[in-house]
């Protein structure tokens, strides 16, 4: 198949069955169809048009998965917890179909199968669906469950190291670098939506720049991070110093229940406490939470104190909550990333995309947490970096 | 007096006896002392040094007032409302006393007087108190209660016929613009700190453009609206859709009771509902109240309730309550505002500031509303423009 | 029809195709089925078994309304405001049917229809309904939109000056009066459960005793002043001095825009803050606001903020926020009323029911506004007065 | 010193130089001399008025403590704090030198001393003082920091399984329970106003009532927890479900240092849990946090979520917030509790005094939660049980 005659962008979702991907994907096909509006979706404001990003109707999906729950029960389950629409289910049914059948079984470390074996299954699983589409390109997508943080290990340093404990047989990659490491040599650039590791070791680095492939993360802003990037820059520039940052997240759903895991809510914390105090430029006690509440269902609650001093030492507070469906939240900047990290490779950008900061709790290759800030640096990045010229 | 010899920077406050005032002079006084730390003041920063800035200790304070209430007890009672630390007026007793001894009564209108005659005399008063104290430059910053709304009257669209008006003794001006007048007129920067009319009329930009004078507003951004627009750009760059944005504020204090007049609270809120609009880009339903509760004292409450819309049509809420004491946030932005108004007159900025949009609800001569962006221009306006060559 | 046969209770709803009315309908048709649990339903509780209340599938609905809207219609427009679950309509849709047909036009003063006319009207359509459904006893409960507040009238204070003056043709009664009046001559217990008028005028009061009807009201406590008669005894038994208790409501849906009338909204803002003062038991400055925000639909979101004193004056905040669909909480009301105010008529009671103080904002016949206090005098009553003997 | 010209009322605290007990001697203090109204204070309320309790002026202040801080200086530091007012360390000072004067060095378990040894010390420290000021009774108060909870032993479940172990030198009471011995032997009540064991073993029980002495607790009920007692029963009487009852509290000072420690924390959490499932009357997930936030000081911040569900399954939400200082709430119920358990003593009430529950998370003897009906029950028990006959 010659790549002229390629035009599809592939996304391929790890955790394709899960809440964030079932979301994409009933939305993509939506906003196709024209029945809904393009709400929450950053690359359709007019600060995109002309740069020449992947429209809706040429993005195919397909994932992995460790469940068989197709997407079409799945999407009743949200339409029953308000996420999606009522009608949805039945407008998009054929759509879920199709990519359903795109949906592999995932891979799964500690049952005895050799890492080369899993990632040559999962670069075998890539390139299938790559010819089978005709796709000119496959955005590989991380949004499966969080897994806890990696154990330092020199096996992840650099690359020769990796492929030599690879080769060994070493069990020295989580499920999500694994994921990573296979779409790279599959030749997909790769977007951890997730605080799991995935990119984030030195010498999946070096592969992705040695093969020229884009990747953005880590660990998709969606909600009391997202706020606290828009509200912490007004303490810094105002020069009010802020004495506690306190926070609790009451979460419903699947992701409650895998982050009532305290050795895995360590990962999602720290994500989350990181960007507070980079903003701020000083340390902070910032106590946080994440409590699951089953009945929530999709949805969470944020709760927020600040506690700061102004002038002469006296002190104020402010206190915000949110509450919000993560997963309709999550499923358009999926969207957007689809399209904007397949446009980046495109046009030849490689190795890591700072400049889609914006989207993360714990962006790579920047310092930048304040969201104003992120913005007017992706809308730049895309004007000057991905637009086509007139 | 020859100007090679005036190095002091005059900072004379329109309701100099007022709590914005009071907090302004004690703070400055108690740095100068070195016995406060200088949280809450934007031109501290490192972003500023080196900018050329009057420091602290070249500041003379002066101002009308329709009070008499001597800036001492004034202080105590702020001590009682916990804006002031108990043992700062003693501390600062001296400065208040020097201080107070500077202000003037101020000018009323509807009394008979003749326009000329009041402006008149605060361009005598202004005019005094530079020669008195060799100042190099004297900035005008307008701290007193919130005027009600002006009514068009087309005198007040151009110079010429604002001159003729006057000439014939004709009230055209409020008191906010005949202070503002008589301040261009003694060759004095004007910084408008309320929603009051101010210079906010055609024929005084005019005036200042004339005079090569800078002037900045109006209405110094201190809560609610500080909060909006750290906020709504985080609504605005997600695509996120807000489908209401309702706001109470509980007022204690004199500014309270003042606002409880409906009349005067349509300056204020109209000033507090423009920033979100501009910054979505849309129409918003934004019921917003102002409520008087005496027993807050100083303090202020403000709960936003904002509903939105995300993905697909699903509705979610954030809420935040804020809790300060407005006088501590006003008084060192009324200190940095004198600084930098000061710094722009002495390297010849003219006209409107747009540059210190990040200080207002209202900033003249821009639309950015956005307050992380505010503060970048902000900076690289300092940068640029008003840093001493090395 | 001899009235040992009779044994169904009606329950003729004014304001009939309202959407408490409609939930109400729904509600009781669901509870019949089995197919929901009581949830919301206080005569549900173990408390009022014994008690002799007639069972939900004795409600005969009926009602008068000036809308056409059909009750099946308002219940999907219920479900899509998330009122109502998405299976209800279907489920009822036979009995939405039957009680619809029992709906009548109402009644509408000021367009040339003398008073008596009106009345006889009404008291046609409860004898008709009664008859034809063979029905022991029909309650008239008022479930339709807010009056604005009645001006007093010499001719409402007595039952002979009002006779009088319907005599004379002369418009002396409000709807809500007009229809409490005919419900009375009909021989039917009357249910105020929104802030008009209704039978809150000494000429009703007396009518109804003349007749041995007992009545109940008024303002169906439903949202913040629910919790406002919870919290205040705190404060109360706590000896916590209240200085100020300020609210804001947001409300969508119809409700919203009726209030948003400054005159009606009157009626409502008066009726809600007399509970707190009346437990405090002094004057609190207890600034309260409606706004209407039609994006919020059916449901309604509540700040209050309380500010206190404690021990030696020390001064504390206590807020809440309240996100209620307002007839979800008002429809099982209405039934328990139904069922309550039809048992304690056929035991024999008359007069106004100030054991049913714990339904209402500004209940009749007592000062006892704490909730918990008036759940113990309601099943004290209803244990020692209801009861059927063993 | 024959027990006829005996009239003053010891109060000893356990805790005697802490946040609480020093609010509580200083406002004694300053209630005798006039100068402070007594808000906050229970038995104050006109519905306690000819019961005969001792008045402030006849309560003498000792106790129990391991630092040695005066009580003037911890005075000045809750100023600082804002807990008292500015000029009271000053008005009370005498007062508070000769409480310091009363306050003797506690005792520790687990140093080696044996327990009949630690037992007779504070007997013998009561004894002195109760001789020394020739006071008609004592009341011991516990208000030390709190314990982790007590492991089951089956030498506290009786008296003489207790007297035993005691003689052997057996370490099987903590340090609160100690304490709690030592009085009942001297012939004081005692009162439990911490979650520490205490009194709460069946042994001491046995002791109290074998000795004619009554006791009350435990745990203080000031803030998160009254709130829930007084907002529980709304949803219960309402028949509203609880879903779930999150809740976070944010506590500074030493209470917040000692609570970080999870185990201590258990025994809070689970006095603070038990209220509102008892209230419900079914179980409910209430995950619950206590964050120690240092620059809170003295004040606490309690954040709570109230899912619940109405008619038909509607899901709805309340929250709330309550910024206290936990000294300022607690200390005047200690004042209140030392007057009602001295009267009760008097009138010869013995035993757990069940009818003190509206001060207690916790309290003895009864599942009476509810907020109103205790106080109700309180009224009803001062007017009957220890009313002076007139």
């Amino acid at each position: 198949v010659s790549q002229q005659r390629r035009s599809g962008v592939g996304v391929w979702l790890i955790g394709g069955r899960g809440s964030v991907a079932t979301t994409a994907i009933a939305g993509a096909a939506a906003l196709r169809s024209g029945a809904v509006t393009n709400t929450g979706c950053v690359t359709e404001q007019p600060d995109f048009a002309g740069v020449g990003l992947p429209p809706f109707d040429a993005l195919v999906f397909g994932g992995h998965d460790l469940t068989s729950t197709p997407l079409t029960k799945r999407a009743e389950a949200l339409v029953q917890a308000g996420v999606l629409p009522t009608h949805l289910p039945t407008l998009v049914h054929d759509d879920l179909l199709v990519a359903d059948a795109e949906i592999r079984h995932g891979i799964q470390t500690g049952r005895g199968a050799r890492p080369r074996e899993l990632i040559d299954a999962v670069v075998a699983d890539l390139t299938a669906f790559r010819d089978r589409h005709r796709l000119a390109r496959v955005v590989v997508i991380n949004v499966a469950s969080t897994e806890p943080p990696l154990s330092s290990d020199p096996a992840v340093e650099g690359l020769l190291p990796l492929e030599a404990a690879l080769d060994a047989g070493a069990d020295v990659l989580p499920a999500s670098s694994l994921y990573a490491y296979a779409a790279l040599c599959a030749g997909c650039p790769v977007v951890d939506f997730t605080p799991s590791t995935g990119m984030r070791l030195p010498a999946l680095d070096e592969l992705a720049r040695n093969r020229g492939l884009p990747y953005a993360g880590s660990d998709g802003k969606t909600g009391e991070t997202l706020v606290k990037t828009a509200l912490a820059p007004l303490f810094a520039s105002r020069a009010l110093r802020v004495r506690s940052w306190a926070g609790t997240n009451l979460l419903g759903g699947g992701d409650g229940a895998t982050l009532a895991d305290p050795h895995t809510q360590e990962s999602k914390v720290s994500s989350k406490q990181r960007a507070a105090e980079e903003i701020l430029g000083y340390g902070v006690n910032t106590p946080m939470h994440i409590d699951y509440v089953p009945d929530l269902g999709e949805w969470k609650t944020a709760w927020d104190h600040v506690s700061f001093e102004g002038f002469l030492g006296v002190r104020m507070v402010m206190q915000f909550t949110w509450q919000g469906a993560d997963s309709a939240l999550a499923a358009p900047l999926v969207l957007d990333l689809a399209r904007l990290v397949a446009r980046a490779y495109e046009v030849g950008e490689s190795g890591p995309l700072a400049a889609l900061a914006f989207f993360f709790k714990d962006p790579v290759a920047t310092q930048e947490h304040r969201l104003v800030a992120q913005y007017d640096t992706l809308r730049a990045w895309a004007r000057d970096r991905l637009t086509v010229p007139a």
